[in-house]
């Protein structure tokens, strides 16, 4: 039987890098795809909880279906093994959040919702790849990606990964020199919100933006030098987030 | 000079568990506050990248000032170190989230906007706690976890805590028999998704619900059996999700 893959993103169903991965995808699994119903970038594992989540069918062909969902990247995942799967009567090999379009390395974890699909779906007993590029443009050019993300994908449904671990893969924009295991590099945001003012009233309005600080620029086993040096890079994460050498030593 | 602590939290600056927490703090800190203006439950990380914010200045008292946010709880971090705190020429000493109203242990850490306030603090550098209280009513007795926030609040801001490393402290409903240092119990949500039927047009919708399936319900040593024996539970956490065991094996 051909493999079957959950795919979610956080640019939403109709953003090119989600395409991208169908395309590469579908001549090798069946897929479906649950996706927000626009951009919910930096949504983390956010759940809804306030407000009740439509799912609307776009797409049923041989080996796709493809349905938008008005809830979070996680909503997706949610709705996915819920409702959509049971009545399918399917599980999943594989779960990927992605392509998204933007760097979800290092710190960026924390905020991606890419990266809070890949949570979820580790949390719903999966292995799941969250793949991310480099370039924020609309039409960022994801082509050199595809063998890797084929390689990758393949090895993971014959092995699987270990309970409470996943995958983050980002690729460097442009030209890929070969891809790299590495550890989540220590860094931070910095400058990052920026002071507006409406133009007739004069209140005060805020954006966010800003720039990443690395704690350890020099350290050259990390995800962000991979990416700085043109490698992509494969960080395996574990959703187990207990500081076990703080566990040893705090006493009240 | 008193210590100066930042705090916010996920229910919205009216919520009665971030009123109590300012009630028993401003005896022994200056307290800057910047919390959500309404619910934000469930909102992880998130960050809001698509519209701009605004803050509003609702109190400002000797030692006390408090501004409401319309972003997530991260933003009101964001919002209070970027914009803020160099305004008001301080640094805090510690960053509180909470005290949240439900259950933020185990996996719970992921979807948590309180949790999400004590990633962000870490990551600004400064000493961050999550307080939250396994009850979820609006009227909850946090009465119980006063003594307990005071110790750890004053044992952080004298000793620090390790860099990229914060605390989640969760409290039983009632009595507390006393505080137990934990991992995080290994576990997931189940049962997740409730369908509903618009009352005319027969539409479908779905709220999130469920309960948690605990995968190891024998250990001792975590959140949740502290939790369920009347312990309060300080589970020490990491920002490094690297999972350096998978890292050493994963060869593509």
């Amino acid at each position: 039987m051909r493999p079957y893959i959950l795919i979610s993103n956080d640019d939403g169903y109709q953003a090119g890098g989600i395409n991208h991965l169908i395309e590469v995808l579908r001549p090798i699994a069946d897929l479906l795809v649950v996706a927000p119903d626009g951009a919910r970038s930096g949504y983390s594992c956010s759940i809804t909880t306030q407000v009740p989540m439509k799912l609307n069918l776009l797409r049923e062909e041989e080996g796709f279906t493809l349905y938008a969902c008005t809830g979070s990247p996680v909503d997706c995942i949610k709705m996915a093994f819920n409702i959509l799967l049971p009545r399918i009567g399917r599980t999943p090999d594989l779960v990927i959040g992605g392509i998204n379009h933007g760097d979800n390395s290092s710190v960026n974890t924390y905020y991606s919702g890419t990266m809070g699909i890949v949570t979820e779906g580790t949390f719903q007993r999966v292995p799941s790849i969250g793949f991310s590029l480099c370039d924020m443009a609309k039409d960022a050019d994801f082509s050199a990606c595809d063998e890797y993300i084929v390689k990758i994908v393949q090895k993971v449904i014959a092995e699987g990964l270990p309970p409470y671990t996943c995958l983050n893969v980002n690729f460097p924009k442009g030209e890929i020199k070969g891809i790299r295991v590495c550890r989540m590099a220590k860094s931070t945001w910095i400058k990052e919100v920026a002071a507006c003012e409406h133009p007739t009233y004069g209140f005060p309005y805020y954006w966010l933006t800003g720039e990443v600080k690395e704690y350890e620029p020099e350290a050259t086993d990390t995800d962000r030098w991979a990416l700085y040096h043109g490698y992509a890079a494969i960080t395996p994460q574990t959703l187990d987030s207990t500081s076990y050498s703080l566990l040893e030593t705090f006493k009240l």
